[in-house]
């Protein structure tokens, strides 16, 4: 499987159209939600992300790592900051999170970098 | 890695032969239990194999969804059905479910249209 | 704390009215989605309910167990077929859910005998 | 087990003296670190208390998500800024947070309350 | 729920009584298999005891967490060794596993206690 | 993505590198601590690594378990005692743990070729 980040992006995009290709309204339903959640309200979007990003470390799904890594750049968190949400999700979820710690930190190069060239 | 489910099937096969190919009895009873469960009983196969299915997304195993889902469609088991499975497994699970939904339903496309072909 | 059934009923009752004493719209919106996911469908509620059931068994919650159960045998679901969605269970997630089939088993055996009593 | 928010600050303390009443080094350092990962950084100790509670709520753990609720009320995080982290954390970690979400909800009243009588 | 080490003994007594009287094949078979991985064999029963120790810590089961410190404790694992086993834990598993370090160090105390008096 | 045992200590080298390429000292202190866990102490370092193995099987972990492994087999270790660690992670975690053994099962047949021809 290609881990570049592009092939994310599009493996995601297929892999959700295929998933909300059906009549379940429960599922289309659930994919809604997940938009709403981490709109702007008490919290900015930028902490909302920052603790999808913590969640998806502890419970370790790089895909999702992936998806809150980008929301989080895009909301202008830098480096430090995410190195801080590391360290958060490395103390609580132990070193079973280095893997992802590792997935993070070239998906983190790769978006800084994008960032850097808009 | 190659995904596609016909290189998870021959990856499979070859696995699960290195893995017995051992003279620990409790790895081989472990396997041969593993197969009992899901036989027919007050439970019907059908609904065994969903039970594993649910079971293996909120625990968030791509073979073990491949798995279970090539056994739900060899028990008769249609696209609605799993959908609704599916909806389970995301409520139940959370959006962490989500990347492995999007697994499940490219690998639903191709167990369902391999059935019709046959 | 109290782990008799009806100590569980009126622990969840109070937690939920808590819970949904707030002016947090996604948060009712969860809870009304994880109502509509286990209505009647393609597959009927007492399957989805066993779904719910082995879902909450691998992923070890006590009280989503017991609301599953009690819906389960609501359903009409006998001994037989709740214990082979406890075989399931403990295949699938290991010797680290015979605490919960503990727990279960107290849980089914107050059920029944309150269905009995009906 | 006394499940109040007084008897687990009891109980906590005690259990923390239990653990450290050890010559192994690594134990002691491993509690070291995780005080020094939630200190004023690039991440206001606001923020990174509310990312210590999303992942205490996905992994699940009452006496993890009471110690994180304690943290963010005395950092002034208020009722709607809670109820949006719980929101994210049901939305990612699905209804087998639910549970825990109940356990919150006693916590965050109790909390609230007690920095209103101050 | 009496957290004392007896009320556990006598818990664990009785739900394993409870659930193993069924006519499921199965469960029984999975019981009587989690016997036999335990047994003296390439590894010492103590190694293989300390195993089933982590894993339980990293799984985050108190009950399995009791049962394996007994059998530790009566296989002759002294209070320096169950420490590093517990550093793993903690290590691997993370700050979450921290309230089950805890419990385990209460448990600790009584087994230790309870060997020096016989 | 690679799969063979070389691929994996490329990708875990330059990972470490990436991630550590910080002046975040919280996630410095973690890897150090890392290390130090599974120093010689009152365990053996082999038992120590078997005790990592395990946990990395339960919790799941491709890289975590090949870390462990390559390690076990560094100290020693032979093929029945990996195979009796790996039936203790197999009743301890389930058959959701058995892609893993399969994983495992590759990689210790790598290792052990590798460590003959030296």
């Amino acid at each position: 499987m290609d881990q570049s980040f592009e092939a994310f992006r599009a493996r995601r995009a297929a892999g959700n159209a295929s998933v909300l290709a059906t009549d379940n309204l429960a599922i289309k339903r659930f994919f809604a939600l997940d938009k709403q959640v981490y709109v702007d309200g008490a919290l900015p979007v930028k902490t909302k992300e920052l603790l999808g990003l913590v969640a998806s470390m502890v419970l370790r799904c790089n895909d999702c790592i992936d998806y809150h890594l980008e929301r989080c750049v895009a909301e202008g968190t830098d480096k430090a900051e995410l190195d801080e949400a590391v360290a958060v999700a490395l103390m609580v979820g132990g070193s079973i999170v280095i893997p992802h710690a590792r997935h993070a930190a070239a998906s983190i190069e790769f978006l800084l970098g994008e960032r850097r060239e808009r």
